[in-house]
C-alpha cells in the first residue's frame, strides 16, 4: 500500500502534540514535518516530555506540496490562510480549528467576530463527524474536524435524530470537560491552583459558538428544536462527559435504535443496560461510550456520552478521518 | 449566656469529624463527648491529622443526659435507637443520618429497605433546611438534617417553589459531588486510583432515596411536578455543584424573587448577574452560592447552586440548626 | 486593648489574599486597606471567590501613615521602595517578599541580580522565623518574613543546630511543594494540565536563592556545613513536606532536644514516635509538624517537616509575627 | 516466527490488568487465559472500563500446560504454589509478586514473615532487571520481576555500581510514588479523600523488604555500603520519581559512565545536561528517564530517575523480560 505523507501545522498545543504522536506511530504514514512558531528549532519532546522526538520547524521552511494531507492545529482565524495554501499545494486539509465547521459565512462572522476569508470553502468543507459522514469524507478536499463538545453530544443524539424522534425537543446537554480542552496557553484561570479542587460551570446556557456548531449539525442529522448547552470545567486533564436530557421521553425502541446505528462501529460503544459511561471508558482511546437511561416515571430519556477530548474529540477523529479519506483501515494507528 | 453542652455519636467519618471540629471551636459550646466504635480509646487526631485532639469514647461509657444537644453522625438505621435514647435523656437530637428526613413511614421503608423503628418520630422530626424552617426548628426536639444533594437543590429552588412557579415543571438537577460525600468506608470504587482522572455519573435519573427526599420537600415548599436527578462523582474532596434546568422558563421577575428571598440570609448568596457559582465560592464555608442563568432563546431557566457537602450539606447546617434551636447567633462557630 | 490598624500591599496573589483573609477575621485588627495594580476597583472576592469582600485600592489612593503595620505581598524588587515609604510613615513593615531576608547586600545582589536599594535596611531587618526570634521581633521596625521552603527546613533543624550537633554536616533537604507556592501568575508550566498527574523536581541541588537564605540562617541558628536542597512540584494546591537527611547520625537524645525546644510552642508539634508528618497534619493551619526517624543501622537521622506554604510558610507566620510585635496573643486570628 | 502463548494469573489488580492489556495487544503473543478469584465469570472490562474485553476464568478451569509463559500477578505468598505448578507444566514463569526476588531463604523469611515454600527456587530465579541481566534472562525458567521502587533506584545506580564508585557510600533514595503502586484493595488510607491534597511519607528510612531487595542488588551490581530509603505517597495515579543523593561526590566522568551504559538501551534515557526527569517523561511508557545533577560545591551527586510504576516498574518490564526470554524484539508490544 502506498504510504501517506502527512504534515502538521501548529504542533505545540495539546491537540497538535497528540496529532503528531498519533501520526508518528501510524503504520501507514510518514510524518514529513511539524511546525511551531516560537518553539521552532526545538524538539517536540522538549515541550511535551512524553512526546516523540520530532523537530519543530518554521512554517517558512517547509514545502506543503510535499505532503498528501495537512493537519491544521492552529487557532481559529489562523487556519484560513493555511487552508488555502494547503489546498493550492494539492493537499487534503484536515482543519482541527473551528474555521471550517460552520457552513454559513454569516454565522461564522457572527460567532467568531470577523468575516471568513474564504467563504466559498465553508460550503465545500465536510463536517468530519466520521461515523455519520463517511461518504462525503471519502471525497473531501477539506474536512472541518468537529469540536470536542459537539462530538460528544452529536454522537449521543445522532441515532435519535436520524429516526426523527427529536424534532420537537429542546435538548439539554450538561457537559463536563477536563482542562486540556482549554488549550495550552498561559492564563490565570487555568493554573493548577485555580482548577484543582474546584468545579466551574461556564457559559451556562449561553447561545454561542459551540451551540451554533451543535445546532447546525442537529439539523443536518435529522432535526431538533434546539439545544441548551452548559459546559463545566473539572479538575481532570483529559475527557468529556455529556449528560443529555430529553423531555418528553421519545417513543419506544430507543435501545434498538442505538444498537442498530452503532453495532458495527469500531469506535462507538453502546453500553449494556445497567452500565453507565464514565471517563474511564474512553480516556486515552478514540472511543465514544454511550449509555442510555430511561426515566419513564418522569417522562425523560437521559443519554450519557464520554470521549477523550484530545482523541475522539480532536486528534483521534482527525486521524480517523484521514484513514477514511485515504482508504486505510479506519482503525489504523488508533 | 448559658453555654450549650453538646455530644457527637459517630465522630470518625468525614461528617462526624467535621461536626467535632466545628463544635470544639464553637464559642458558645462545650463538647462533652465524641464516640466511636472500633476506634474508641484513640484521639480523633490520630484518624484525621488536622482534627482537634478529642478523645474517642465508647457509647457505653457516656451519659447522654449530660448534654443539651446530641449530634448523630451514624449510618442510617443505626440512628433510630440513638435518637430514642437521646430524646428520653432530654436532649435535642440533630440527626445527620437519613433516618429522620422522610416523614412517611411507608416511604422510609420503601427507600431504605426496612421498617422504621419509631414511625411516630418521623412525623415529629423537623426537616432542618434552616433558611426555610426556622420557626419549627426553634421548637424542635428532633431535627432531621438534610442530605447534601437535597440541600444544594432545595435552596436553589425554594424561592421559585414558594412563588408557585414550578407546579407544572419536571425539574432536571444535574449534580456533581466530591468524594467525601460517599463517606470514609473502605471500598474499591472510592480508591484514589479509581476516582482520580475519572468522572462517574451514577444512579443517573434513578428514582431513589435522594429523589424521595427532594420531592417530599419540593412539595412542602410549594410544589413541583417532580425531579430528574443525576449525581456525578468528580475527583475533588469537597463540594457540590448542582446545575438545575427548568423548562419552560417560569414567568418573569426571577432575580427579584431570589434576591427578596435571600437578601438577609447570612449563608446564602445570590451572585450578581454575569457571575457563575463554583465550588471555590463555598468550599470550606457554610455558604450556598446561587447563580441565575436565563436562556430566553431556548425557553429555559438554569440555576446553579454550590455548597460544601460536609458543611452546608451536613455538619455546618447541623450547627446552624443548633444555633437557631438554642437562640444563639446563627453564625456562631461557622 | 488598642486595636491594630493594618494594610496590605499586593493583595491579589495567593499570599496576599491569604493575608487579607487572616487580617479581616483577626479579632484585634482593623484592615484599613488592601491594594492591587491592575485589579484596583474590584473586590478581592471577584478574584478569589472564597475570599472576604474587600475593595482593592490603588497604591496612589491610600495613606500609609494611617496604619500601624504594613504587610508587603509584592514581588521581590518591588518591596524595597514600599518598605522605605512604610518605615518613613511610621509603620512596622512585614515584608513577605524576599527583599529583606538576606542580610548581606553582596549576597542579595548575587542571588537576585540587582543591587539592593536600601542596603542599610538589610542589616536592620529581623528574619521573622517566629519561634527563634521573638526577642528581636518584639523590637523590630522591619521584619523579613521567611520563605516557605526555608521555614519548613529551619524549624526542622533549629533544635539540633542550637545544640551544636550539625556543625560538620552537609544536610540534604528533599522538599515537595504544592503549586500555590509558585504564585498566581499566568505561565504554561503551572497550567493544570502540566502539573496534574505529574511530579517535577526542579533546581535539583542548585545553590541558589533559597539555599543562600537557608544557609544564612543555619549559620545564625548554630552552624552547619551546608545544605543540598532539592525542591519538587507536586499536584496539590497547598502544603510542603521537607524530608531531611542527616549523616552521620548526630549523637544521642535527639527526641529530648526537639521536645525541649518545642514543648511550649503553640504552632510546632513534634509527633510521637511511630508517627510521620504529612500534609494533612498542617494544611490550612499555621502549624508545623515534625517527625523524627532514627535509622541507626545506616547511621542516619531523618527529620520530616510539613507546613502549609501559604500560612506558616507565608501569611500565617506574618500574622504571628505581627502578634508578637504588638504584644497580642500569639495565636490570635490564627 | 512462532507465536508465544501466554497466561496471566491474577488479572484484576492494577498490575494484572496492565499485563493483560499489554499481552492482548502484543503482536507476537496469544493471550490464552487470565484468571481471577471472586470476579471469575466477568470480563476484565467490567472492572477496568478501559481494559480489553477478556473473560476472567477460575484457576481451576485453566490448563497451565497450554501456555509457554505464565505471568503471576498474585499477592506475595500466593505466588509460590503457582510457580511450582507453572514450572512443572513446562512454562516459563515470570513472577510479578515479591516471592522470587530475594535469593536468600533466610532473608525471605525475615522480611515476609513466613518461610518460603520452595527455597531451592530462590537460588534459581533470575532477578529480572532487564538491562542488567539479559544473558541470564535468556536462559531462565523463572524470573523474579523487580519491584517498582527497586527498579527506579537500581537503574539509576547500576552504572556507578558497575564502575565501583559507590562501594563506600550509603545512598539516600527519596522516592515518590503514585497510588496505584499500593494496589487495588479496599482500604481507608487509600481512599480518594485521604490521598488527594495530601502527601504522605511512610516507612521513612525503615530497613525493610524493599531495602533488602535493593541492597541485595546493589551488592550484585558492584557494591555499596547500604541505602536509606524513604517512600512517599503522592496524589497521582501512576509514576515514581526517585531522587537519589550520593555523598561524597564519586570521582569524575559520571556522565560518560551513564551514557556508555545506556546509549543503546531502547528503554533507558539519560537526559541531556540541564534537563530534569519528571513523571511526564515516562508515564504510560516502559521507559526510565535519568537525569544527573552534580553539586560540586556541596560534594554531592544527585541522580533523578522516573518510571511508570505499572509499566517499567511491573507489567512493562515483565513483558520486556518475556521478549528477551523468547528471542523477540525487545521492544515488541511496548
Amino acid at each position: 500500500m502506498t504510504r501517506i505523507k502527512a504534515g502538521v501545522l501548529g504542533a505545540t498545543g495539546y491537540t497538535g502534540a497528540e496529532t503528531v504522536r498519533l501520526l508518528a506511530a501510524h503504520p501507514d504514514v510518514d510524518l514529513a514535518f511539524a511546525t511551531a512558531r516560537t518553539d521552532a528549532g526545538r524538539s517536540l519532546r522538549d515541550l511535551h516530555p512524553g512526546a516523540p522526538d520530532v523537530p519543530l520547524r518554521r512554517l517558512e521552511d517547509i514545502e506543503l506540496a510535499a505532503v498528501d494531507v495537512l493537519f491544521l492545529c492552529l487557532p481559529h482565524g489562523a487556519a484560513q490562510e493555511a487552508t488555502r495554501q494547503g489546498l493550492e499545494a494539492g493537499c487534503v486539509v484536515i482543519d482541527l480549528s473551528a474555521d471550517h465547521r460552520l457552513h454559513d459565512p454569516a454565522a461564522y462572522e457572527r460567532w467568531y467576530g470577523a468575516p471568513h476569508g474564504s467563504p466559498d470553502l465553508l460550503g465545500e468543507a465536510v463536517y468530519g463527524l466520521t461515523e455519520w459522514r463517511r461518504d462525503r469524507i471519502r471525497a473531501a478536499r477539506l474536512i472541518g474536524n468537529p469540536g470536542c463538545y459537539p462530538t460528544s453530544i452529536l454522537l449521543a443524539l445522532a441515532p435519535l435524530l436520524g429516526a426523527g424522534r427529536l424534532r420537537d425537543t429542546t435538548i439539554i446537554a450538561d457537559s463536563k470537560s477536563g482542562a486540556s480542552g482549554a488549550g495550552r496557553t498561559a492564563s490565570v484561570p487555568l493554573l493548577f491552583s485555580e482548577v484543582n479542587e474546584n468545579l466551574r460551570p461556564y457559559n451556562v446556557g449561553h447561545v454561542h459558538r459551540h451551540v451554533a456548531e451543535i445546532e447546525q449539525e442537529l439539523e443536518a442529522l435529522g432535526g431538533a428544536k434546539g439545544v441548551v448547552f452548559s459546559p463545566h470545567l473539572v479538575p481532570i486533564t483529559r475527557g468529556i462527559v455529556s449528560t443529555i436530557y430529553i423531555q418528553p421521553y421519545p417513543p419506544s425502541d430507543i435501545r434498538t435504535i442505538y444498537e442498530t446505528a452503532y453495532s458495527s462501529e469500531p469506535f462507538v460503544e453502546v453500553l449494556p443496560e445497567g452500565q453507565t459511561a464514565t471517563i474511564a471508558h474512553t480516556v486515552r482511546s478514540n472511543r465514544c461510550a454511550i449509555s442510555l437511561h430511561e426515566v419513564a416515571e418522569r417522562d425523560t430519556l437521559i443519554v450519557v456520552s464520554t470521549i477523550d477530548n484530545l482523541l475522539k474529540g480532536a486528534a483521534g477523529q482527525a486521524v480517523q478521518n484521514m484513514n477514511v479519506r485515504f482508504g486505510l483501515d479506519e482503525r489504523a494507528g488508533l
